[in-house]
C-alpha cells in the first residue's frame, strides 16, 4: 500500500533530494517509495520507528562520499546504518534524514598473520571476519551476541563488547585503523595495520562516536590467534552476594578466565524452564570460563574450584568434554529466547566496578519490587557488565513507560557507584536524556565541539548521544 | 654562576610571569633562578637545549590548574614534563615558556584487584607502578627501557611502549583513565576504572597528544595478573632476510610470544664485545620469549624451534633454567651501552609491517653506505617497530647534520612501505618536520582542528608535533 506522507514541505523537499542523489549515485543505489524505506524505519530498539526521507544503499566508499557530499550541501540529516541490530536505536530515522546503508561493503580486503590483522569493508558481519580466518588458526576477539548479523560498522560506532571482552577487550582495543568518510564527503585515513602512529590518535574517538563524527566504510582490525581449547565451570550459590564474592575473588587471585557470566534466580528459573539444562535452584549461577592447553584449562579451573570451596556453593561442576561444556552453556545461551517467552523485555546495558556487584544486585531488587516489575539478571559479571532485563506487558498501558523509569533508576544507580550508562549498546536515542546523570554540562559541551570539528551542521545522526534540549543549538531546525 | 638573560623584553615578561605565579602557588614550586631553571634545559633528546622562562613543580591536581590559569591570563606558552627521558625533545623548553614539572605528584590513590586497575599520580615513574602491586601477583604491562625513570606522565604523553608491547599493547591499550587539566585551568575526568564509557571516547586522543590538549594529572591503568614464568630461545641466522622470514613464520603460526628482539650483525658485534654473553657471529640474532607456565612454556619454545630449524639457523638455544635466560638477555639488555662505547648516537624509532622487515633492513643498509655512516638494529621485531642506532662523531664537524639527514631517510623508508614515523618515542621536536612525509595537508588541518578546541591560544607545548611553518598561524608569535 503506498503510504502517504502527511507533511507537503517534506515531500517538495524530498522530491529535491532524491534527484540529486539519483543523479551522484547508481541504479538501485536509492529507495524512496515508502513502502520500501519502511524496511528502515527503526532497529533492534522496535519500541521506536519512523520512516526516513530516503535510503542509500552504499557499494563502496566513493559512493557514501558522493551521498554524504550531496547531503551536505542540502543540509539533510544522515543517520549511517550497519545491519540495524541496535539495542539503542543508533540507527533510528527522523521523518527528514536519509537511511545510509553499508550493508553492501562487505568484502574482505587484505588478510595479513604476520601483522595479525584484518582490513575489511565494514558492511561485513562481525561472525564473517572470524570465518575469513579461522582455518587459519586466527579470530576477531568482540563478540556480541548478535554477531551473526550484525555489522562492524556498527560495531565501531557503539564500540561493542561481548562475552569475550573480559580477556580480550572491547571493539576500541582490537581496531587498528578505519576508512572514515566526513559528512562534506573528505574521505580520511586514520591509523592502520603498523603499531601506533604520530600525531593525534583520532581512533579511539571515532571508536563509539554513534556515526555522529563520520561513516566508517573499511576498517583494519586486530585478529589473534586461536586458543588450542576452553572449558567452563558451573557454580551456584545460594545468596547472590556470595557469587558477586566469588567473581571478585578470582579476579583478585590473578586468574583472568575468558568469561564470567552470572545469573540471577529469575533468570535461572526461566532458562531451566525453557532448555532444561540442569541448573540447580539456587540462588545466583556462575560460568567461568578459562582456554588454554588441556593442562593449563586443569589448572587453571583447580584454582578457581579451590576459591569457590571457600564460600560454600550449593553446586560446583567443571566440565571435563566438549559435551559437558555445551550442558554447562545451554541455559544461558537461551536466556533472551527464554526471557521472550515470559514477556516482554528490555534489556539494560549499565558498568559498574566488579566489587559493587552484591549492592547493586539488591538496589536492583528493591527498585524493581517498589515499580512492582519483574526484573531478571544475567550478565558478564567479569567486567562489571550489566544487563538487567525488565519484563513488563507491552498491552497493559503505562507498563512500557514504567519499566523505561525503573530502567533509568537502575542505571543512575550505576553512575552512582562509580560505573556508566553503557557498557557496549551505546546511547543513541534510548539512553539521551540520561547523558545529563552522567556528565555534567561542561563535560556534555566538550563532546559536542568535538563534534562541531568533525561535522560543523551537526547533520550526522544529530538526535541521539545529547539530550535534544542540550543540543538544541546546534542541531538544524 | 649568574646567567643573564639577553633579551630585555623576555626579563620584564619574566619578572611579571613569575610574581603572579608565586602569588598563587606554595613556597618553593615556583623557580625561576637562571642556574636553577638549567636543570630543565632539555630532556633525553640532549642535542638541544634552551633554557626557560621559569620552571612550576606542582604537588597537585589544584596547582597545576592555578599555573595553567596564571599562563593561560598571561598568554605564556607551559611545556609540560614528566621525568624528561624523552628521546623526541618532547619537553625541550622554548625561552618564553614555563615548563610544568609533575614529578612530585608520585602517589599511589587507589588499587583494585578486582577491577584490575590502579589509579596514580602521574609523576611516578613506570616502574613504581608495578612495584605498587606486584607483591599481590600483578603487574603494568608497558615496560619502555627508560622504566626505572620514566613517569606516566610521559607514557601518557607518548603513548609508549617497551618490549612487552607485542602481547599487551602500548599505553594507550593500558590507559582506562586521566584527570586532565586544561589549559584554561578546568579539570576533566574522562574514562576510569569502568569498562566503556557513553559519549565521545576522549582518552585516545590524550593518550599520545603529547602535552598539546591539556596536563595529565592522575591516571587509572590496567594491571594484569603476572604469568607464572617467562624463557626465551636465541635463535641465529647468516642472512638478515631468513631471520625477518621467520619472525613472519612464528606469528602466522598463530604464536604470540610476549617479545621477539632482533639483533643485526654490527649489534650482535657490539654487544658481545661489550658483554660476552656468548652469542654467535652471525648476520641476525632473534631472541624470542613466551610466558606461562612450564608445561606451556615448553609447548611454545618447541613449536618456535620447529618453525626455525626449517629455516636453517646456525644458533638454536632455549633456555631450560632462569641463569640460561638471564645470559639469553644480558647481550641484548646491554645494546645501549654497548653503542655508547662504539661513538654518538642517534636512536631511532619507526614501525613497519612485520612482513616488510627483509625489505626495509636491506634498505636501512643502502642508505647508510650511501652516506658513509654506521648503523646498528636492535629492535623489537614481532611488532615491526624498529630503532636504527646510527653512529656518528659529535666532534667531528657536520656529522651530526648527516647522521640526521640519514635517519631522516630511513623514516621515509619506513612510511612508504606502509609504517610509521614512531613507535614509541612520539614527534617532539625531533619529528616535526617529517610529519608532512605521513601526513597530507588536510590530514594536519584536521588534527590542529582538534588542538584548536582543546588549546584555542595554543599555549601548551605549541612548538612541537607539527612543523613550524604549518602550525605557524595558530602560535602566537
Amino acid at each position: 500500500m503506498q503510504m502517504p506522507d502527511p507533511n507537503p514541505a517534506i515531500l517538495s523537499r524530498k522530491a529535491a533530494v532524491v534527484r540529486r542523489l539519483a543523479e551522484a549515485l547508481p541504479e538501485g543505489a536509492v529507495i524512496h517509495a515508502p513502502e520500501e524505506v519502511r524496511a528502515y524505519e527503526c532497529d533492534a530498539l522496535t519500541a521506536y520507528a519512523c520512516p526516513p526521507l530516503a535510503v542509500v544503499l552504499a557499494s563502496s566508499t566513493e559512493e557514501v562520499s558522493a551521498c554524504l557530499a550531496v547531503c551536505h550541501e542540502e543540509g539533510v540529516p544522515v543517520v549511517p546504518r550497519g545491519a540495524g541490530t541496535s539495542l539503542a536505536g543508533g540507527s533510528l530515522p527522523t521523518a527528514d534524514a536519509v537511511v545510509l546503508g553499508v550493508a553492501r561493503l562487505n568484502e574482505v580486503l587484505e588478510v595479513s598473520y604476520p601483522d595479525r590483522m584484518i582490513r575489511v569493508q565494514t558492511g561485513i558481519t562481525n561472525l564473517a571476519v572470524t570465518g575469513a580466518v579461522e582455518e587459519d588458526g586466527f579470530f576477531y576477539a568482540p563478540d556480541p551476541s548478535s554477531q551473526l548479523a550484525c555489522a562492524i560498522a556498527g560495531n565501531i560506532a557503539m564500540n561493542s563488547g561481548g562475552a569475550h571482552c573480559l580477556k580480550y577487550g572491547v571493539t576500541t582495543n582490537n581496531l587498528l585503523g578505519v576508512t572514515v568518510v566526513l559528512m562534506d564527503g573528505t574521505v580520511v585515513e586514520i591509523g592502520g595495520g603498523h603499531m601506533d602512529a604520530p600525531g593525534l590518535d583520532l581512533l579511539g574517538v571515532i571508536c563509539g562516536s554513534e556515526g555522529q563524527l563520520g561513516v566508517v566504510t573499511e576498517a583494519t582490525l586486530r585478529i589473534l590467534p586461536k586458543p588450542e581449547g576452553a572449558r567452563p565451570v558451573l557454580i551456584g550459590f545460594d545468596e547472590s552476594e556470595i557469587a558477586g564474592q566469588c567473581v571478585s575473588d578470582i579476579l583478585k587471585a590473578g586468574i583472568l578466565p575468558v568469561a564470567i557470566e552470572f545469573m540471577d534466580h529469575p533468570a535461572i528459573i526461566a532458562c531451566e524452564a525453557f532448555a532444561g539444562a540442569g541448573y540447580p535452584d539456587c540462588a545466583a549461577l556462575l560460568i567461568v570460563e578459562v582456554e588454554g592447553s588441556d593442562a593449563e584449562i586443569d589448572a587453571q579451573l583447580d584454582r578457581i574450584e579451590e576459591i569457590a570451596r571457600r564460600l560454600d556453593p550449593v553446586e560446583l561442576r567443571a566440565s571435563t568434554s566438549a559435551e559437558e561444556s555445551a550442558a554447562i552453556w545451554l541455559g544461558r545461551k537461551s536466556a533472551f529466547g527464554a526471557m521472550g517467552q515470559m514477556g516482554d523485555y528490555i534489556c539494560l546495558d549499565g558498568t559498574i566496578p566488579v566489587g559493587e556487584l552484591p549492592r547493586v544486585l539488591n538496589g536492583i531488587t528493591e527498585l524493581t519490587e517498589s515499580y512492582g516489575l519483574r526484573v531478571a539478571n544475567v550478565f558478564h559479571a567479569g567486567d562489571g557488565n550489566m544487563h538487567p532485563l525488565i519484563i513488563f506487558d507491552a498491552n497493559t498501558e503505562g507498563d512500557l513507560e514504567k519499566a523505561e523509569a525503573l530502567g533509568a533508576d537502575i542505571l543512575r544507580l550505576c553512575v552512582e557507584v562509580g560505573g556508566c550508562l553503557t557498557g557496549e549498546h551505546g546511547v543513541g536515542v534510548e539512553k539521551r536524556d540520561l547523558m545529563e546523570v552522567q556528565f555534567d554540562p561542561a563535560d556534555l559541551e566538550a563532546q559536542m565541539r568535538v563534534k562541531d570539528v568533525f561535522d560543523p551542521k551537526w547533520l550526522l545522526n544529530p538526535a541521539k548521544v545529547f539530550p535534544l534540549s542540550v543540543s538544541a543549538g546546534r542541531r538544524a531546525a
